[in-house]
């Protein structure tokens, strides 16, 4: 190799479309015979500083050795694409990161110190710039999680991630929202909730997520009735007019930091009480909220195990609001049972009407969870005593007042839609008589997946027995639906393997 | 989509070459819309099971947009390809992995548990088998970090340690070993104690590291003077007819949990006591050692940075050596500035034969440590009383015997072979009259790296003026050693922009 110094440096290489996709990690593909790797000593899962058009990003180093690039190009991951905003056959510099010297506070916290305000602040705000690894962050959750983080390292934390993104304004108060810590299946009140404190006169500019591991998000289900990807002016359009809306949040980057440490923390699987409160509120704060409901489903499989980790949680929750300026009230409910009866985006959507039309066959659990939430919530506003806000929330779902509501902020998202049928069901009959003893959420959420859910929309599943109800042999149990004969043949081979999803046992 | 779900599962894929290096993750790139992705739900990040002729590993997925693969290809990293074996065009079939019980014993010492002899096993057979990503490696690293390992719980690590891999064993004792605890540049004395213990009469079977983030490991220097990547059975007939060995621990994957937890526990910069000492004693006991000697470098920039924390190093060393069945005896040595001239493999490896070869103007510093170290090891013997070792070191180096040892064990290695020169040299001199006040290792480590050190193994720097000497203007203070001119040229910008590496201060 042979090259002026004084030309190349900074080393410029063009960029390749590869069309690799890592999820939200950045990766750069260099050719290790590159002058860029040569000159600056980079190896594979080196961290390297990305510039384009003086924006910079920092990726990890993945070596190609093959004839993916010529000797002079570069290749990036779609997510490095995303953060650059880099087109094809456009210039990057390579060079060095700059060290990071949050990196020692990190440090600090896993050797057990406190971590003050300043520390939380420079951690988030480089963790939100992308320029933390994904083990850096690791270890970060890691050294936070069980009780290592007190109530004033908590507050800290939530305020760092509030001020590492945008913070919406509504100009006055209270504007409210609720939240539900760990996921139900079915538990879709957001889209019942939402209209009954709209059409109430409060204001609640709601943001939900899509699925990660779930057979639907609240996002997903929305979107089988109208758009979700709003930006946040077109966001606010939506709430000044209506004064509700339902949003995926992932398009309006509310505490970005936040969307980072879920990233990892999801397969670490690590419960930390700490860290949730400051997802939770960060997002809330950001979102210009006031006022919170938050429900806490407890149950043998929920989030939440037993009435004293409600508790606990319930107090975090509620002090680390009142040190940011956010009212929290928590709402402890029965979370041992699946919610309605769909599971999948389509069938959830459909549940979600049923209660909003006030059809005869609605699920009654979904109508009942959406009221009590809708309550707490009215509460917040004034006149409106303890105790009364259920029944405030019942009169407004029962006029067609919600339904009237709901209609117009999916009007003014971009349309109302009826969520798609699926083209291919199976119904999966008991196969003696008996009761149903038991049903297994985990598997069911499987089945669903396997017929195509989230990503096929009107995939999913269709529960018609609840526990405890008595059935006759050849009695539907479950209708799985599917968009492709294929995806359909797949879950049933699951389901056909894996006997007992729902079981029924016959009586003594 | 449309396929017979009876004849696809469990779905193979075949396989393509790629030439993606991830260094040493397993990662699979299949298409978003291939038949297995979209049954299975796997998406970018998820973690798969890749089994090829009844062998399995675990790896991260990263899904492919582009036009890398057909419908039924997948491609491999590096490390994939080398853990499965697998060829071009080889069937894989790909599933969910099982469930990683180890994961929750990972979880307790997060959340503050003790770890017994079962859970250190569990998680380090785990990690040995490449079963975890590299973000539970961190947790678990960062969990362990600090004092959060107790003597019992790094005994029980170390023991787990060299379970999990092969364990040489040399049917007499003592088996002798030497470490040096934290990098100092340029401190090379395996070379040199390895030839005087194995001229006494002592087995040393010694394996080595190459470089990560220097710009020369033992095993790079050693190299420059023969061959290094001996398998077990090669460098079992090196010890049995020379008495010891200086090959490439890579090579001979000795604990290979170690190797993987070194690759996380680098870049987040954890200082962790347990896992160093269970780091160096599993290695040392795998390779069949009974007896080592541990230098302990102090000073302010190198890992150990002072007496107590020696002290208190140098006790769980022993201790757990001593639950182990392997006698440590530490050495406190002088961590304050580099040893020897030479930087970069070659160069090393000069100042090594000067040494053995006794020549003139060998470097003194690392003569004087060689034999320090080398007694320790000889009063491991019977019949060597306490403080006799170093005069006997010194006969066996000052007689030639240690140097016709070295050839000797050279020669059984492939070959005895003199280090290359490099073609271009530059000499880089003092601006002004006055005295070495400071020398910046730090920085002089990326001078020799950027002229192509260790890659280039001619590459490196030659120090002229130690701290301290008095010099006059125009002359020179080191020498920077390239390969190609290019690279030399990379180095001296980097050295005029960023003047006083070496610092020259004129006397009042």
């Amino acid at each position: 190799m042979s090259y002026n110094a004084h030309q190349t440096s900074p080393h410029p290489l063009r960029l390749k479309r590869l069309g690799i996709d890592t999820y939200q990690e950045p990766v750069i593909y260099m050719r290790s015979d590159c002058h860029v790797c040569r000159a600056e000593g980079f190896e594979a899962q080196s961290r390297v500083q990305v510039t384009h058009n003086n924006h910079a990003i920092i990726a990890t180093l993945n070596v190609v050795t093959g004839e993916l690039l010529a000797p002079d190009e570069a290749g990036l991951s779609e997510a490095a694409w995303r953060l650059l905003g880099a087109r094809a056959g456009d210039a990057v510099a390579l060079s060095h990161p700059p060290v990071l010297d949050s990196l020692s506070r990190v440090r600090a916290k896993v050797y057990g110190k406190r971590l003050g305000g300043g520390d939380m602040r420079a951690i988030v705000r480089d963790i939100a710039a992308g320029r933390y690894a994904d083990i850096h962050i690791s270890a970060f959750l890691a050294a936070c999680a069980g009780d290592r983080l007190d109530l004033a390292e908590t507050v800290a934390l939530t305020r760092a991630m509030i001020d590492a993104g945008e913070r919406l304004a509504w100009g006055h108060a209270p504007v409210v929202d609720k939240h539900c810590v760990g996921g139900l299946p079915g538990n879709r009140t957001t889209l019942i909730v939402v209209p009954i404190v709209a059409a109430f006169g409060l204001t609640m500019p709601k943001t939900s997520s899509r699925a990660i591991t779930s057979p639907a998000g609240t996002a997903d289900v929305m979107e089988t009735l109208t758009e979700v990807e709003l930006d946040v002016p077109a966001m606010r359009r939506v709430v000044e007019r209506e004064g509700g809306c339902i949003v995926w949040g992932g398009a309006v980057r509310l505490s970005p930091a936040d969307d980072i440490l879920i990233r990892v923390e999801r397969p670490l699987d690590l419960d930390s009480e700490g860290q949730l409160v400051a997802s939770v509120l960060s997002k809330k704060a950001a979102a210009g909220s006031s006022h919170v409901v938050i429900d806490i489903p407890v149950g043998e499989t929920a989030k939440v195990r037993s009435r004293e980790a409600a508790q606990a949680l319930s107090h975090r929750l509620v002090e680390t609001g009142r040190a940011i300026g956010l009212t929290v009230q928590t709402v402890v409910t029965d979370g041992t049972q699946p919610v309605g009866r769909g599971i999948g985006p389509a069938l959830e959507a459909r549940d979600v009407l049923a209660v909003l039309r006030r059809e005869a066959d609605a699920p009654v659990d979904l109508r009942e969870r959406a009221l009590r939430l809708a309550g707490a919530v009215l509460e917040f506003a004034p006149g409106v005593a303890p105790g009364e806000g259920v029944h405030r929330a019942r009169e407004i779902l029962d006029d067609g007042r919600a339904w009237n509501k709901f209609e117009a902020i999916c009007a003014a998202q971009g349309g109302l839609r009826m969520p798609p049928l699926a083209a291919h069901t199976h119904a999966v009959t008991a196969a003696r008589r008996g009761r149903v003893t038991a049903i297994d959420n985990r598997r069911l959420a499987r089945v669903a997946k396997l017929a195509g859910a989230p990503r096929a929309p009107a995939a999913g599943l269709e529960l018609h027995m609840p526990l405890g109800a008595e059935v006759e042999a050849g009695m539907p149990l479950f209708t799985v639906h599917a968009e492709a004969p294929g995806e359909l043949a797949y879950a049933l081979d699951y389901i056909a393997a894996q006997p007992g999803i729902v079981r029924v046992e016959a009586e003594p």
